[in-house]
C-alpha cells in the first residue's frame, strides 16, 4: 500500500472498531442509505465496511442494465453524486438523452451521458460474463472506491407493484408514473430463489462480523426485496452479532420518496415505529429521529437526531449506529 | 399518403424507371457507397430503391451492437451525417466518450452520444427479439427515411483478418490499430450459413427488378462480405436484370480506407479494373473513372467521372449508373 494510500485509510479510522470484531454490514437502498453509508465510509476503515444493496429496483431499459441502487451508493461514496438529487451524477451532460427524444425513444428515465458511461460499462462487463456483485467491483475499482459495495444478490430480485393501475414494475410505478398509483401490495419477484451475493455471505458469516445496520431506506421497496431473500431473513434472526436499524419516517413523513403514501395505500398509519413490527424478529435497536421521541415507549428504541444534511451530520449518525452496536456487545460480552 | 409525403416523393421521382420494372438493388458498403446511395435516393421513388448493407464491420462494444456501414447508410440518407468525415453524426457531442475515459474503459472506437443514442435503441430492439433487419427498418422510421435500408443479412458475417500481428476482428484492425498491419487473408465468419434478409430476397426475387449497382466500395471488406453468402453470389448469377459494378480505386488509389494498401500486401496491382475479375461471374458492366479511362480495354467496362464530392456529382453518378442498367435492358430485350 502507497504512503497517501495509508493516509487515506488512516484519516477514515476515526473511531476504529474492536480489533479482535470488525466488519460492519450496511443493508442499504438508495439516497438516504447513501448519505449513512457515507458517513459509515469516513469513519470505518475501507476493510470494515461491507455496503450490501438493495436490486428490486434494477432494470433493463435501452438494452442497459441499470442498477439505481447501486450507482447512487457508488457515486455517494466517490463524491459524484449530484448533490441536490442524491443520485446521478454532478456536472451531467444530456447529449444522448436529447437525441433519443428526437428518435422518439422512452424517455421517462433520465440517462445523463456521464451516467450512461457507467451503465455501458457495466452491461459490457454483465455480457462478458461477469456476476452482477464481479461487475460491481470492477466499477468500484475504476471509482477508485476500496470500501465493499456488493448487490445483495447475483440473482435478479425484481420489486413488482400491484396498484390500481395493474401490477406494475418498480421503475413504472417509481418514475414513469411519478407513484401516483395507489399500491395494494409489493411482491418481488425472484427473491424466494435468490441467495446472497458471495461478499454479503462471507460477511455476514465472519466470525469477524461486528454488527449490521439497517439503513433509513424504505422498508417496503429497498429493505424489504433484500429480507424477502430467506436466507437473508434466516442470517439475520441467527446472529450472534447485535442488528440496528435506522428509520426513514420522521415526524409522521418520509425524508425522501413515497414510504409515507405507500404506508397510507397499504393501511398501515405513516410513524417512525413501524419499521420495528417489521423487522422484529431479527433487529436489536430500532433508531428514531429526536422529533419521534415519544414513540420511543421501550428500550428497543433509541432516540438520536437521524436527519443528515450535511457531511458531519452523516458521520455523527455513523457514529451513534457503531457506539449502539458497541454498547449491545458489551452487554452481551457481560 | 399526406400532399406533403406525395409531394416528397414526387420531387425524387426526377428520372423515373420504367413503371414496368422498378426495383433497384444497391449493394453497399460505408461512406463511397453511401455517397452513391444519396444520390439513388434522389433520383428514384422511395419504392424503387432497395439499399442492401455489409454488415461485416458489425461488432459488439461496451454491450452495444454497433453497425457501422448501416449506420452511414442512415445517417447520410437521414442528412445527418458528418459532412467531412463522411460517417458519425453531424452536430456531435461527446459527453459519454470523456466518462468512459475517466472510467478507463475502452475508448479507441469513437462513440459520440448522438451516436449512442442510437446504438441503444438498436440494442433495445434486438434484445427485444427483433431480427436485425426489423430493428433496422423500425431506425429508419424513426429517422424518416422511406427508403428501404436492410442489411444483407440478419446472421451475423463478421469480418476476419489474418494479419502479420495475428488473427484481428475487423475493427481491432481497421480503428484500433488503424489499419497498420499487413493483411495476409480475409475471411467472413459465418458467411456460409448465412442468407439474405427477407427485404433484400424479396428484392432480388422480384420480377420488378430492374437491376443492380454494386456501390464504389472496398471490394474486400465492404462487397466481400457480402458476397461470401452464398445465397448471394447464386442469386447474381442467375439474375436476368443487369448488374453495373462502379470501381472504388480511381488512378491506382482508393477513394477513402485501405483498399489500395490491402491490394498491395495481398500481391494486387491497386487498379481500378482489379474488381472486373473479382465480380466477373455476374457483372455486366464495371463503371472506370474518367482518370482510369485507359483500362476501359473492352466493352465491359464504362467510363464516367464517379468521383463524389458534391450532391450533383453523387445524383450524376446515380443518373449513369441507372442509365447503363436501362440500356443493358434495352439491349437485351431486342
Amino acid at each position: 500500500m502507497s504512503a497517501v494510500d495509508l493516509e487515506q485509510r488512516n484519516n477514515r479510522m476515526v473511531n476504529p472498531p474492536a480489533p479482535s470484531r470488525s466488519i460492519y454490514v450496511a443493508l442499504c437502498g438508495g439516497v438516504g442509505g447513501a448519505k449513512l453509508v457515507s458517513g459509515l465510509a469516513r469513519i470505518l476503515p475501507a476493510e470494515s465496511l461491507v455496503v450490501a444493496v438493495n436490486v428490486g429496483d434494477d432494470f433493463e431499459h435501452l438494452g442497459l442494465t441499470i442498477c439505481p441502487d447501486l450507482d447512487t451508493v457508488l457515486y455517494t461514496l466517490a463524491g459524484l453524486v449530484h448533490p441536490q438529487q442524491g443520485w446521478g451524477r454532478s456536472d451531467e451532460s444530456w447529449g444522448v438523452m436529447d437525441e433519443l427524444r428526437r428518435l422518439g425513444a422512452h424517455t421517462w428515465f433520465a440517462l445523463g451521458d456521464r451516467d450512461i458511461a457507467l451503465h455501458l460499462l457495466r452491461s459490457e462487463l454483465l455480457q462478458g460474463g461477469l456476476t452482477l456483485s464481479a461487475a460491481n467491483a470492477e466499477l468500484a475499482r475504476r471509482l477508485q472506491l476500496d470500501v465493499t459495495v456488493s448487490p445483495i444478490s447475483d440473482q435478479p430480485v425484481r420489486t413488482m407493484l400491484d396498484t390500481d393501475q395493474g401490477r406494475l414494475a418498480f421503475q413504472e410505478y417509481f418514475v414513469h408514473r411519478r407513484c401516483e398509483p395507489a399500491v395494494r401490495a409489493v411482491e418481488f419477484a425472484g427473491a424466494k430463489s435468490a441467495s446472497l451475493a458471495p461478499a454479503v455471505l462471507a460477511a455476514l458469516e465472519s466470525k469477524d462480523l461486528a454488527g449490521v445496520i439497517i439503513c433509513p431506506s424504505n422498508p417496503y421497496l429497498s429493505i424489504g426485496p433484500m429480507l424477502a431473500i430467506p436466507q437473508l431473513r434466516q442470517r439475520l434472526r441467527a446472529l450472534d452479532a447485535p442488528v440496528v436499524a435506522i428509520s426513514p419516517i420522521v415526524a409522521g413523513a418520509a425524508i425522501k420518496g413515497p414510504a409515507a403514501k405507500m404506508m397510507c395505500e397499504l393501511g398501515v398509519q405513516p410513524a417512525a415505529d413501524v419499521i420495528a413490527p417489521l423487522y422484529e424478529d431479527f433487529v436489536d435497536i430500532v433508531v428514531l429521529d429526536t422529533a419521534d421521541a415519544a414513540l420511543a415507549t421501550d428500550a428497543r428504541f433509541a432516540v438520536v437526531p437521524t436527519i443528515m444534511h450535511t457531511p458531519e451530520q452523516k458521520v455523527a449518525l455513523a457514529r451513534d449506529c457503531i457506539s449502539l452496536i458497541q454498547a449491545l456487545r458489551a452487554q452481551r460480552s457481560r
